[in-house]
């Protein structure tokens, strides 16, 4: 998109990690939501090395527009290999916008348990909020137009990189 | 509370009616949270004459601490008198303390239908977030010990106050 360069993935990696290092206790659980968030909390997980390992969250069946959507074919059952109940959590995501994706993933992690704290962590926040949803931990602010996806890839070599789309109307 | 006055309910009330001013339109839904949510709806309700009327949510049987808590004996049914789906709704608090009350609200609003956009509106936001959730309108910001508790009250004049109090331990 010219005028419109895309963020640095890495480099907000970079940012998050150092606001969210002094917040990560040993018991701190890091969960990331299925794909883009899942890929920042491994790396999350590497550099802040917390005792318990990172989980996936896959919040399809909780979104609030499920029935429109229908079912993705690649839709993965959550796994959270920790206790939830009690435990200081940290939601993690690529690109916080609506906020609807984050109900739905406060929703499911309620299912597994209560949480004594959940906080969030995204790589972007780009605005555009429809529910009373903030991230404590972020990346950068960034302003793109509705007309534009803003999506993380991973490459071979497990470097991330966000890509600017034009949404399909 | 000496040293810790009481914010003045009245003057945040009039601080929140002009940061919402230019953000309630006609077919704006105000919707109180039981008991103090719903005073503070009434009065933005009064100022601010959207077209629909307000409306008042109790969300005991909602919240994640609702085994716990038992049911209080004054629990009110919900009743919102308009259509939620589609709507844009600015949700109404007197505190905003954990945020759990709020994703509780969020769960209620859901079950009537799918809002377009959900805002927050809170007279006092007292920090100690459990959840990433955030208001959009805030009368005041105020800092008191987690042993305090500020609550609203309403006199026989219908003014609003706060009164702290220290928790029973």
């Amino acid at each position: 998109m010219p005028g419109n360069p895309s963020p640095d993935a890495e480099q907000l990696l970079k940012a998050l990690i150092e606001q969210m290092r002094p917040a990560v206790a040993p018991e701190t659980g890091l969960i990331g939501i299925h794909t883009g968030g899942v890929w920042v909390a491994e790396r999350l997980h590497q550099a802040l090395k917390p005792a318990i390992p990172f989980a996936a969250l896959d919040v399809s069946y909780y979104r609030d527009d499920y029935e429109a959507r229908g079912l993705r074919r690649d839709v993965k059952r959550s796994e959270i290999p920790f206790e939830v109940e009690g435990r200081d959590l940290i939601l993690v995501d690529d690109v916080l916008y609506t906020g609807r994706t984050i109900r739905a993933a406060l929703n499911e992690l309620f299912d597994y348990g209560r949480p004594a704290s959940v906080r969030l962590a995204t790589l972007v926040d780009r605005g555009g909020r429809q529910l009373p949803i903030a991230a404590q931990f972020v990346g950068a602010r960034v302003d793109v137009e509705p007309s534009i996806s803003i999506d993380l890839t991973r490459g071979v070599d497990g470097r991330l990189a966000f890509v600017l789309n034009r949404r399909a109307s």
